[in-house]
């Protein structure tokens, strides 16, 4: 015997393929649907309305099925009420627990709706009630921070979610084409870029910046400097890597290597990384080189100077690691998400894992750049759940290069 | 006032290009030389012999050199005895530390040649003295494991390498060429890699898989499972995303949303990926899923039935994890280090970030092989210092199914 | 002032995306639209019908607009005459002429309508009359062809294309998805591949190929000789390279200086390449050579000894070329279509540039594989119009191996 | 029986990996060698000189390498005098004819040494004899321009090439490394080129462009226009595509559906295309629609407005093609021959297809660079011979844009 229930979605169905998508979802999660109604904008910037009744084989299918359906802002036009169940073991969720979307979501608990504050993808959903045990706050937690008697949201009832609306003003970056491409006119992308960052400072928000040790590499460690000295780099997310390079180049005028003032490269030059890295450790941490003079230059040393933040997540083949360096990968995912509140833009550059694992915990209301040379890193971030995100496919440094000519009129390559 | 030294280099110097590069070597540390002497074998399969006066600006130039030299095998003349220092700080190397090799590596204190068991390149080498005083051994130490009042070896003097020799019977293993190209005869590179491995297991060694999640994705888990079953997987170092979308697959024939019967794909099939390392973190441990016949298929399943080991470590991109994984990476690269003893063949398939870690900590003897469809992942290899890494681009299913055919008689594609 | 026209549209309009881009072509056309009816399929497998007004600023750009919107199979509910005139200069039409699509189409001329029998894009449509005056054909015509007098069709007025119906029997060709993904089972693939091939044979159709020189690098031939042996391989339309590279392989046991049997590569093998091309030049063609002897062996043996077709086109890049080639690209164009009668299968393997040439003049029905190690060449052809194009990245080698021992059962490797 | 012949090389044998690859060559032609004598340099700047005695099976298999050993740069010691033999059919060299190489080359005949004037590979030598049968020029003619009764060097006897001397002055061009790489400083490399251009210029040669389609693409046609009329583009190879989507955009502001002005994209804009093409063949050439204000803007408008030379080669994907593009591709090839005269730098953007025709007629002793976003276009140009070739993996569009701020003070991004 199947289950059915009714859902709804509003917005920009059309042009933007939402609907596809979600019949698309149905069919391979082998469902079955029946549109009720669809009232499309008659105009090209009407939105358009749809509900439907989908259909599963059971009801453990339907809600599986309704929960995949939310990550596409489809909601059940008669949500009820949210069922919560206790943990039993830490790190463990109940059964049939609500797997979360990084959308705006709102959760019904005892004929209330209480906003859930921190939106993000493949979480569950945490119930508080106060001593009265009246529900006072839903939020996410990632799986491994669960702990045994927490009550979590079972099942698609009660949860609602809203897609961001897409900002249509012309000129602003609402208007970047979502399809990843190397064959585009770069130089409109780069001012669109920073005309997202304007946008978010001018609102009082914070600018992500998301880098790989490309970023050190492609010779862009000036411009990147230049933008933190200006103010465009409010937090930095990145791995051992990126920092030890741009370190290596200040102590030794090399990366990895590269020569940087020549422009010629070598195979691995080891014996510099190695060597900073022990500097570093010797020193105690990042801030304690920048103050003992032993670290003057560089993309670590103007965050520091600037009391700006970054976060430094480790990986497996690390070496050393710098003394700032998380190294367990769990403790650097908590640390990332302290760092979230009040950002307004993220750029990512030149990272596969580190973007990848920003956009597993970003809301998608925040707007998301992503440029690489390497246009699966795009792909995979989109595939990945990032439905925000706008590919760049194009070379780090001489974007980084133009960007900072854009955003900081003093920036002068010499 | 500048410093001198007389190295020597014996082996197929030509023909491999080992010279070369050790003459742009001491070009990018800013040194000169002079060869003093060439002995070049006369015949194609004679070795050479050169002997080459090294100058830097000061000491501490040259003996950066000279320990940049070693990663290819070139010794000093007259190498003297090694000098220790000890450590003053947990994690902190001596200023000076020799940053080691690689390659197979003694060190001579006071007038005894001691053989460094366990090498491994950019580490730090321990002596170890007896209660008499006595030096009794000498290891490899990554900079983090280090501790205060360890006796450190610095500077080049009194360490010798040795590069492996390459095996040149016809047909063998070592015929592979090293260059990395997507335009290869490629039934005839998977023969290779399939004697590579009965070769290893014929010796009484292991043969050790390094594995990313594109083996699942491309459909490759029953051939690798056949491989398995047959014994040629004895270790394996993954992630966790090899290991849950393995089980995923199990647990509900998905994989990131993959079909694997009918060869369709989703975007991202989070819903089911959330949920299988929900049910693994309930079971506790992969091998309890599998006793418990919660989890009765695929890789994982293979290699507990079959008693083999294997490393999962942990990124900062993880969901979940599965609760076998290490989600401290130092703790994870000390397990895998754990793992290598033995090893006598290393296939890589699939994933950059594990096959950079067990390249940093794989001995230059074990004959490594990476395959991986996009070529840069094969080439960072190599550059980052396993020079013996031999690279196949192609597609990572077919390339499995056929090593299967080829490794497994019994093996068919139903 | 601005001008409309009401258009219509039916099929899977939301399952496929196609109702999106029709409306974002509009916007990029400048164009206006309000949605006047649309009926959405209640259930699964229905068919959506959409009316839709479109307006431009003038109509020169709605006519523009509206042969936009024939590419994604949209039609004038009033479809009304064509309208025709005459060429006044060989190999340019007129102004406004009509600019075809690889849709079925037909044209209404004088109240009748006339069925286009070999659409191919990018196109005029030629209006002929006979002697009384009466229409009696309509069909495509590339601009390098036409000639002075010729009755063109100009505006959109008259001309009805319509979409190729997806076929959704389980199990069959049609189901493959149309995502580009080097993430995909790959055996299932090679599997929906064959049994396209099976299905055009059983009826009655020819399997037509396009390939690269890459099909020989990787060691392919014998598998692909085997194929054609077996009579999957009707029409082969090539370069220079690939053939001269067969061919070189034949004579000399190498290509392009790759030693097929040992699996080592050289860099350019120049000498073998040239004097192989010198040695059918002497014999005067491909034929010639397998009947005086010369040619023994390789693919372009085996399409020789079956009487198999193939077109082999020039490039600026080609050495030689063998005698065969047409080196005027117009010929070679001429001679591809000259060779789509009644293909019904349609492999493109490892050759961007013939893969779009193809998919130039390949009609929208005839379903179409492209398979190729860089994502790129599948991307490409899709974006060039040729929708129906389904994408497998992966190893061509191993592809065409298996795909042999799928199609050939007494095919197996030795 | 076996036969021998002794050769030598002078040059920097060490430090660039000639010696080891010339040992390789004569293995992968199953030849046998013993090093004479070697003579190394001392100092980092001594040329090398070695001699060799290479051994083969017979005397075709000795004259083949020795043809191969010259593509290195490597002399018989004792050439003796060339052969020749008459040409008994147009088109196809006598058995055993000498296959050049882009080297340097001259020819002893009756004993006196003739220079090639027009090195390139893959080519027959013709030797002319004046009216007293005295040799009076000896020059390199493609395989297919070959007539009856021509006298064609054949065999490696009488033939002796020279290797370029690398530049090594501090800055200069030639410190460029040959390595292709994403990972590299890009602004040093931009830099490079310009200065690699500005010395071609100051030595009154001209500057060759290559381009590809990707040109107008990436937006860089405004920094192009700008370096034609800057004086830094003296001849442009290029096929179909670059032109007309150059001349669509300015037509129609778009290229290939691509809004410069907006830098959203579509899939295929092929009506602008396609309307480009005719609307130019209607004018009759580039030149009559810049003539009669129908071309008012773009790269092949400022080409013709500074009288600059273009070659348009077509392929076998063109659309139209526009008249001035050569449908015939060993016209096109002779006609781009007639423009390398004076060439002193040549730059390949964004085409595999041009960049390896024009590598194909280009002498060794032209400094080449190729920059593309797709490494194996840099790859393939190294692989096929073009040895001097300098790669960059970079963003066609943000390079382009740089190096016109580097080359034309005045050009600024509005």
């Amino acid at each position: 015997m199947s289950e059915s229930e009714t859902v709804e979605i509003s917005g920009h169905l059309m042009d933007h393929g939402i609907l596809s998508r979600v019949l698309d979802d149905i069919r391979e999660y082998s469902g079955d649907y029946t549109i009720d109604r669809f009232d499309v904008g008659r105009e090209t910037d009407d939105t358009s309305h749809a509900v439907i009744t989908v259909t599963a084989d059971d009801d453990e299918g339907l809600q599986r099925l309704l929960m995949r359906l939310q990550t596409r802002g489809v909601n059940m036009v008669h949500p009820g009420e949210a069922e919560v169940a206790a943990t039993v073991t830490d790190g463990v969720f109940p059964d049939g627990f609500y797997s979360t979307t990084n959308l705006e979501t709102r959760v019904r608990v005892d004929g209330r709706w209480l906003n859930v504050g921190n939106p993000e993808m493949d979480c569950g959903l945490i119930l508080e009630r106060d001593p009265h045990g009246t529900p006072s706050r839903v939020y996410t937690l990632p799986m491994s921070d669960v702990r045994a008697g927490m009550l979590v949201v079972c099942g698609a009832a009660g949860v609602q979610v809203s897609i961001p609306k897409p900002d249509r003003t012309a000129g602003s970056f609402g208007f970047m084409e979502s399809d990843v491409s190397s064959e585009k006119p770069q130089a409109v992308l780069v001012r669109q870029v920073a005309n997202g960052m304007r946008e978010a400072k001018a609102a009082g928000k914070k600018v992500l910046w998301v880098g790989g040790p490309g970023v050190v590499h492609t010779g862009a460690a000036p411009a990147m400097v230049a933008m933190v000295d200006a103010g465009f780099v409010d937090v930095l997310f990145a791995g051992n890597a990126l920092a030890t390079h741009d370190i290596e180049a200040s102590l030794y005028g090399t990366s990895l290597g590269v020569d940087l003032a020549m422009g010629s490269g070598v195979e691995h030059g080891h014996e510099h990384h190695i060597r900073a890295l022990n500097t570093i450790r010797k020193e105690g941490s990042i801030r304690a080189a920048v103050e003992s003079g032993v670290l003057t230059g560089g993309i670590m040393h103007a965050l520091v100077t600037h009391d700006k933040e970054f976060v430094l997540v480790g990986s497996v083949r690390d070496d050393g690691p710098l003394p700032d360096v998380h190294t367990d990968v769990l403790e650097g995912q908590r640390a990332m998400r302290a760092h979230l509140t009040d950002v307004g833009f993220c750029l990512m550059v030149a990272t596969m894992l580190h973007s990848v694992a920003t956009g597993n915990i970003l809301p998608a209301s925040i707007p998301l750049v992503c440029v690489d040379i390497n246009p699966a890193t795009v792909t995979k971030l989109a595939d990945r759940g990032s439905s925000q995100a706008r590919g760049i496919v194009t070379d780090v440094g001489l974007f980084l290069e133009q960007l900072a000519v854009e955003l900081v009129p003093e920036y002068r390559r010499s």
